[in-house]
């Protein structure tokens, strides 16, 4: 064997998913899931209009490095122009950029214990300290991670409002008052990608008015098209700009860029989506309840079930639930992982979990 | 304006761009191009199959994030094991990931002068120092990359075979015998974007015998998808994992991972289209040399034509075919930029080209 020579943080790295796809337990299982609830899909899917774009999109033509006709779109939609704007491949890939650009080995960055793992993934890749604070009452708390950044003088703070994978969330006017907290020097990465199916005001009112905010959106949540890869982030055009810095300029696939040009001009779809949505958290909360599980209150497309014990309780319930092909996942961090999540599916997949749910919790009873 | 903690590496980065788009150039012309022959896309586009996979794929769920179903197709059809191979958001993305894992500030890069700029942006982007060698005789010189590595202790050495932007080859066995003189610590990250289009032979031989080398493959050129942002890499094992330390494990459009399934099933369309490319080379060349403009040999899906004076004249040609709505670019670096770069077109395209030529050259002979 070759002993190639990465960079001592490459050698440094393990080689870890953040998370293990269905299509990977399905292939160990040889099985498919019959519901498909774990990853915070959303089942009912694009617009037709953006189905349609995206079969019409010449594939053999490389996508626009500017994404200019999309950033125009969502300049329009938020009010804003679009310098304020940066597409890239899903959340993820502009959480890997934002990180990229400002952490460097022993930066000090700030998240809360058990959010969202494909943003401590990146900071651990480029070298960066991580440092958690508590959730509060299932709830990410922002007084605390602005005064953890202040004590720990972080260049990045995390923050995602509504949360995953509690459900939970903050009035956009209490993130405001908190950022009074902010160190001046700080940047905010405020990650509203289940905004859309939270209530009214949850977004921060700010807007891009503060320039220690960035936040970031998506395509893959309420708009349903997870698999196209489009994220975008709204900020100051200072910040923007050094995303140009960084990117793949030629990353974002076409097909993408021109389907969600389209699920964003037909809002009628994403009213039919959220409620649609709004029912299923009605469903499963119910589910659980009727089972023993107590749901938390919910702005996203999934319900947190509260198993009501430990750990080990919750992991072998959702061991049953998958074991019977529902496919859903659970919290990493204590306390919240006393929890399963469960994602809004059809009433074909509720009930196929409400079906499958007695027997993983008798099973995990029984220990 | 608020300062931006950035790291100083991020600091020092232009924010440029590698390729201005032919968006961008349309929208600053007001005019949409008549001929898109500039970004050695396929006009032939994908496979009818992949492009009914691709609209048929389920755009609501994420990518496989092992794309488990492609890389199993891909070693089949390499004769390899999917161990071997990893996929990628284009070989621009793949790019990113190899120079990460390897460079960091201050390590030497050893490249051509003249060669894949994006490959440049990226080693840039971590700080490495590159090191270039001339091309010879319109051929990149592989000696003189592999003698230059060894005098500059390169951790990567970069080689496209064949080349862009001059569509010149290599034999595959020229270059497995150059191979001897590859330092035992250097990696070769030998792009192979155009083999498809090239002459038996061209690809290396030794396949994934070597440790030293991984080879960059894509579905944008000959399987006609440059917009489904679909590349991969062959290598040894145990480079292939490093990748999976920093990708964006979920960066995969569904779709296209589908679509490149179907496309690389269907090698009957892929010798249509290399079939039409052939043609369409003859047809380029011919055109320049009824304008007195050279046709390099090509064992690309472009041509480049030698305009038999200096970069200015060149330039001034293409200037004048984008004035005339016809798409094209140039190689960057002298003595190359002597040299107009043309993709390959329909009749339709060629025709609009062949309409243009003449007068752009006129007027740059006029200055």
């Amino acid at each position: 064997m070759t002993e190639y020579r990465l960079t001592p943080l490459a050698q440094s790295l393990p080689a870890t998913v953040p998370f293990v796809g269905p299509e990977t337990q399905e292939r160990n299982m040889g099985r498919q899931f019959d519901a498909r609830l774990g990853a915070n899909e959303n089942v009912f899917g694009p617009s037709p209009h953006a189905i349609k774009a995206m079969a019409e999109a010449g594939h053999w033509m490389y996508g626009d490095p500017e994404s200019h006709d999309l950033r125009q779109a969502l300049a329009t939609h938020h009010g804003t122009t679009p310098d304020h704007i940066i597409v890239g491949e899903g959340i993820d890939g502009l959480l890997g950029y934002v990180v990229r650009l400002f952490v460097e080995q022993g930066d000090a960055v700030v998240t809360s214990d058990g959010a969202y793992p494909t943003f401590n993934y990146h900071v651990a890749g480029f070298g960066g300290g991580l440092h958690k604070v508590p959730y509060k009452d299932d709830h990410e708390d922002p007084a605390a991670l602005f005064a953890k950044a202040a004590e720990v003088d972080a260049k990045l703070v995390y923050l995602a409002n509504p949360d995953n994978p509690m459900g939970s969330w903050h009035k956009g006017e209490d993130i405001a008052a908190a950022l009074e907290r902010l160190p001046a020097r700080s940047l905010l990465v405020l990650d509203e990608a289940y905004v859309e199916t939270a209530p009214e005001g949850t977004a921060l009112p700010l807007a891009w008015g503060d320039p220690r905010v960035i936040r970031m959106r998506t395509f893959s949540k309420a708009y349903g098209m997870a698999g196209a890869r489009v994220g975008y982030a709204i900020a100051a055009p200072e910040l923007i700009t050094a995303f140009h810095k960084v990117r793949n300029h030629f990353g974002m696939n076409r097909a993408a860029q021109a389907g969600a040009v389209a699920a964003l001009a037909d809002q009628a779809w994403l009213a039919v989506v959220k409620d649609r949505i709004a029912q299923a958290r009605i469903q499963i909360a119910q589910i659980g309840r009727d089972n023993g599980l107590m749901p938390l209150p919910s702005a996203t497309n999934f319900v947190t079930l509260d198993c009501g014990s430990d750990a080990a309780f919750a992991k072998a319930i959702l061991d049953g639930l998958v074991a019977r092909g529902i496919f859903v996942r659970m919290p990493f961090v204590a306390p919240q992982n006393r929890c399963i999540r469960v994602s809004c599916g059809t009433n074909a997949d509720h009930a196929a979990f409400a079906a499958a749910l007695p027997a993983a919790i008798a099973a995990a009873k029984k220990g």
